[in-house]
């Protein structure tokens, strides 16, 4: 069996963007950090993202219905730390300028996208909720600079390589 | 509804890890690039791989019952193409060199980190199959750069900013 300080340090040798997940609506407003974000088809188009049961902001997810995937860009190193700290949901708000998706859940104003999605299915598998959310409305913006995460540091992608496909 | 054309795009600005899924058992050996990738738990410890059902390895994955994620490095980036393309599995596999992990899935010698998994649940969803794997065997090689996907072209993981967290 492979123990979970193992896992973790493999795990953090996969790159993955950063996000600020949302929701608003009959059980409040909330938000947290997470990498664990998945494309799944286009058909319908769907994402997942997986959260520990036992985070506070779990339930507010599920009774809600809806959430937002705010991908950060590479200016977000600080929002991203702060929606990851025990800051409550108040002052992590106030840091950014976000508005109401069609869903109601909260858009990053400067997200490099920001997918709006209602929850259509969970899968718990283990610890986790693996949420899966059919997208309802998409914001892209193209100026931005992503914000990866790789080893336990933060990255910008800088070094653009010879696409081969 | 959200097109599918514009899901892939808002999908393209979702920077990820790319990498090289393999299988080998009693249906044959296969392969085949993804970056649908995310870690789901550390108990047990488990990773999730979305395959389209309509691909031919798709089939292969399951009746093996076992996979190996093996993430790429910054040189693996026509590693990445071939296995994206038209080539035949034999192509493939001859143009890197592989160990047989814990399950019997290839393990690709140089990746940055292989995850050697054996299927749990699959779930349905739209077109694809999001494949649960728990992880048997953790080979990570520390002195690579991460390949990354963003925006339709190949990263390196090449400037370091300030970690926060």
């Amino acid at each position: 069996m492979i123990d979970s300080t193992l896992f973790r340090e493999a795990m953090a040798h996969v790159s993955s963007a950063v996000s600020i997940v949302t929701t608003d609506g009959e059980a409040g407003r909330t938000g947290m950090t997470v990498s664990a974000v998945c494309s799944v088809t286009d058909t319908p188009p769907t994402l997942l993202v997986c959260i520990n049961r036992n985070s506070r902001s779990h339930d507010i997810f599920l009774h809600n219905g809806v959430f937002c995937v705010n991908v950060l860009n590479a200016d977000h190193q600080e929002l991203s730390g702060l929606f990851a700290s025990k800051a409550d949901q108040e002052s992590r708000f106030s840091q950014a300028i976000w508005h109401k998706g069609v869903t109601g859940s909260p858009i990053l104003e400067d997200a490099v996208v920001s997918f709006d999605c209602r929850i259509d299915t969970i899968s718990d598998v283990g610890t986790h909720s693996v949420i899966f959310g059919v997208i309802q409305n998409i914001e892209i913006r193209h100026s931005c600079q992503a914000l990866v995460y790789f080893r336990r540091r933060y990255h910008a992608l800088d070094v653009q390589l010879e696409t081969q496909t």
